[in-house]
């Protein structure tokens, strides 16, 4: 996939603050993956025969996308940044990828699509952090 | 306006858990109504002449309807709650609520619709923290 | 429920054109209540025993959310309106509207959550088609 | 960036029905890429000193961003997919999509983030046309 994440925080006509410009890009990226996988896995449980079995996993998936959605076009936004608002949402999105992580591994070795999933709320639930971690 | 907030909660198969409905039902309305007030308060801003002295506004208001829209549908799913994931999630929307009021607040004398969303989001601030207060 | 969209248009700084004030404030409101409305619709059906019975319900309702979730905010800016983007998402929001309000009915008599939703899903598809037939 | 469309639509339990797979994946990340794109770009007007001329730019890239993320969203769900759904939504994204194509164009030779939207929006509208013309 071709996005332009970093193509379009290179044309910001201002300055970006002390943010890390690579974990930016890579969070924003991480964001967006997280959000269609999650948005995909639920809906790949919906079609699975015990989908019984999988309905905490479905509002999980849910909720992540949801919050990873917000996170990324937070996070694409720099006029008047506040380090207020990106640190609570960005927290706020490090603990539902971490949860829904948990959650999908649950599945993850019965179906794949909970496996690729939990991947991918793992490496963005990473970026997250790795991002607060890189704020004043 | 009429929503059905608390039709559709009052039609939920399953217990609830430990939540107060009455707060939980709030807390809803008040972040669709926000999430409203802050699109349209950001476009609105895009109208006024002095556009320029409203960007940190404008992109304040952008980021609180994304919060807020994200809350109100992890708030709307009661199917195996987390209260992490609840928890996270208010406390990240009640912050946003926050910075975004203090910000329209600043423009509330010269421009109504800063003072209308102003309002919207204190509400929608003290609802996050009163659903929070309730959370076991 | 109190929002703000009628206050919000009142306090909009230019002209609103050729829109009809009326129709559009219902329709917005029509709009998040029907989003709410899905999203709340998705997770009951999550919560059912029969939820294997209810997998193309949940799937619509969540379609019905995401698209009414950006009709709402595409009518709440004002700004640089134009009407081949108003009509278009009008369009696909009261044709989502219409699937959705139809495969919850099938579900009305047994389902209290698809009985409200689906009034939900016929009001808005009602006052987007309202709203279409009154652009210029 | 690497995303999980392709990986995800791969481990989908169930038969696709009639769409193109490859059609498909390129269509849920354009609208991805469209949506963030379109997101940084009103933003990285608001950061621009003539951002008064730029105020029905940042509306309809908002817009865009909106109506992409859902059609991303509904895209990305296969489970009893309905053709109607499918084609109203792909429609109207590639009308706002054109839209916010030709007015980033317009701006494309001053400011580079207009260029670069511009090229994803054009991208974006493509893949839906070619989406809707690969329906049964």
């Amino acid at each position: 996939m071709t996005t332009t994440v970093k193509d379009m925080l290179d044309t910001f006509p201002a300055d970006l603050g002390g943010v890390d410009r690579e974990k930016l890009v890579r969070c924003i990226e991480a964001c967006l993956a997280c959000a269609q996988a999650c948005t995909a896995c639920a809906d790949a449980c919906l079609s699975e025969e015990m989908v019984g079995e999988l309905t905490t996993c479905i509002r999980t998936d849910a909720d992540c996308a949801d919050v990873c959605a917000a996170t990324a076009a937070v996070l694409s936004r720099r006029t008047g940044d506040d380090t207020r608002v990106t640190r609570a949402v960005l927290e706020a999105c490090a603990t539902v990828c971490g949860v829904c992580a948990g959650e999908c591994e649950r599945h993850a070795d019965r179906h794949d699509h909970c496996r690729v999933c939990a991947e991918a709320c793992r490496r963005c639930e990473r970026a997250c952090n790795d991002l607060i971690a890189s704020l004043a």
